[in-house]
């Protein structure tokens, strides 16, 4: 077989570019590792910031978000006592994030790709980029055969474990990794959410998140050392944990069910470099990990989709390849500050188990600074929305 | 002796809230253990917030201030082969801060006091307040005479190892504090200095900082081990560290000289709560210290003095105890604040021997994103300047 881009990994950003690519009239095979249905079934983060709701209308993919989805224009912090509200949309000038689910949103691209008859392919096992200094090629085997891809580049867009970044010789990466010393316990109820925008607490026995997928769908989650596993987690302890952690006012009216998905991740935060080797251009969690707290997951993949959509339409439109060859640097400039600000909430609003009086006093002096001062509020906002790609 | 307010400690703070006080009319002793000459041999801060600037000028002492300090209206951090500057005039609203002395400020407020008969008693020896929650006096040595003066409230402004926050019950006072892995090694030389304005110069060898106290008098220096003392570093040595840290245009025209001052001051941030006991009141280093980084030093003092002055004022004119009812918590919120910003600048700027990869990616990214930001900038230039009282 041969296509001009090879996009391993059929994730949220694997079928955008391609998606993206193929409306240029650029041609890509995806390959996913998994099945469909399996991918459909992940249960994944929920808040898009403003540039990646953005990207989907432009890879017309944006309807059914732009219906079912819902506009958030702020968030509360709630610290000490006090439930502050951080106003996204007066502090980033007129911007917004949309809570619709990544799972969602990885139908509508599957759908997408369908109805242009895109070339994803599901179950490719051992997927093996090669030459990627050279002329590359993919090999996969589905069943016993093994097909090989002939393309002008790979898109490395397998994920954390994917094979694409391991793919690149050890002396050429550079790996940075922070590792924090506690998970977050989430759980998905079919209840309505407790409020109508997240609510990020921060408690002495430690963080707890109020966070939703739609109006009957809820997602909850509070800090856990990562001894914990989620046998340790009944339903009933899990709704008492959280209740000790929100505002009274809030736990009050907290409307508990059953739990249709419980599941603990560790948190970490990691980034390669570069995010290119050869014609292999990494995108998204194959090249970065950031914690959870602020929502940046799905969104630090967002820059990378648009750079490397922009550099491959300027490759193959108009022969020119600044784009390409700055991709790694310009990507990485935007995913570390995407990395800074995931571990700043992450460090404001946890609880460390080794920290100093001091550190704790600082945590809290962090949220009063926040709360006191539209400069910090606005740094926090544009953030939160996500920076200019 | 009798008084209405007796000031331990002849530093910047108890001078000024003596002269504030005098000027209404309020009585007060201030009591230094020093002589007059070792107090104004000290080298110590020399940049000074707009609202402290603005406490010399209500103080009546700000002339020579006014005429010899210098107005800045920004700074320069080096970083990554770069020079970027911090407009605080633009940032701030049109404020600045002032290059001063803490030396010669401290003899303005001498020569103030010496005008209006204020009592200002030196060489006071094994001073110590009694009877802090009934009614309180203190107690002192000169030669072998022993001097009791009978007050109304004592203020502890004594510094870090004086003994008024001694004198609170251990069960009473908590204090919070962080130690940094390594000093300044500070250089004092009548050289004409490198910068109109400051240089902060983040390096991997060390941070380094290009200060100044005048057109003559410049001020240098550099991050060393706390194993070091001021035995290893001969002047050329301490120049030629210097140079290698700091911009190459920078050190090409770094003007040498032989220090007149030469010192190692260990990095340690210090808050002690409540800063109330009874009827004694803590004010500046005696309640919290803060790395220099950031200048916020002298300058976390000057709202803990203006919230005093007020307090004092109201009570004695108005009969009004809120303001001394609510010191301490008034104070600490904004104490905490600076405490948060000297944290941040340090953290930002210097090497810390056992940090990761990845922490020091993120050091930079701090940088790139703050002068990337106006928000950020704003943040940064509002904390510089001094946040509001």
């Amino acid at each position: 077989m041969k296509t001009s881009v090879c996009i391993i990994g059929g994730g949220p950003s694997g079928l955008m570019l391609s998606q993206l690519l193929h409306l240029q009239g650029i041609e890509t095979v995806v390959l996913e590792r998994q099945s469909r249905e399996y991918v459909l079934s992940r249960i994944r983060a929920g808040v898009l910031e403003h540039g990646f709701a953005e990207l989907m209308r432009e890879a017309q993919c944006g309807e059914r978000m732009d219906r079912e989805g819902e506009i958030h224009e702020g968030f509360i912090i709630a610290h000490n006592g006090k439930q502050s509200r951080v106003d996204l949309h007066k502090y980033s000038g007129g911007s917004s994030v949309v809570v619709y689910g990544q799972t969602e949103l990885t139908r509508d691209l599957y759908e997408a790709r369908d109805r242009m008859n895109g070339i994803v392919i599901h179950n490719a096992e051992d997927v093996q980029p090669h030459d990627l200094t050279g002329k590359p090629y993919v090999t996969y085997r589905q069943g016993d055969e093994i097909v090989r891809i002939d393309c002008d580049y790979v898109i490395g867009a397998d994920g954390f474990h994917g094979v694409s970044r391991k793919s690149i010789p050890k002396n050429v990466l550079k790996e940075y990794e922070k590792v924090y010393p506690f998970g977050w316990l989430g759980v998905l109820s079919r209840t309505k959410p407790v409020s109508p925008e997240l609510i990020y607490a921060r408690h002495e026995r430690g963080f707890a998140l109020c966070s939703l997928r739609s109006q009957v769908l809820s997602r909850y989650y509070v800090q856990v050392p990562l001894s914990d596993s989620v046998e340790d987690w009944s339903d009933e302890r899990f709704w008492e944990e959280l209740k000790r952690r929100l505002p009274e006012d809030v736990a009050g009216r907290l409307i508990t069910g059953p739990s249709i998905e419980k599941s603990i991740a560790p948190l970490r935060s990691f980034v390669a470099e570069p995010m290119r080797y050869g014609n292999l251009f990494l995108a998204g969690d194959a090249a970065h990990i950031v914690p959870p707290t602020g929502a940046r997951g799905l969104n630090s993949a967002a820059s990378d989709i648009y750079y490397l959509y922009h550099a491959l339409v300027d490759h193959y439109k108009k022969g020119d390849d600044n784009g390409l060859d700055n991709y790694s640097a310009k990507a990485l400039a935007r995913v570390w500050k995407a990395q800074r600000f995931s571990w700043w909430m992450t460090t404001m609003l946890h609880t460390f188990p080794d920290s100093l009086p001091y550190d704790q006093k600082l945590q809290q002096t962090d949220l009063d600074y926040l709360f006191s001062s539209e400069a910090a509020q606005r740094s926090l906002a544009e953030n939160y929305v996500g920076l200019p790609f």
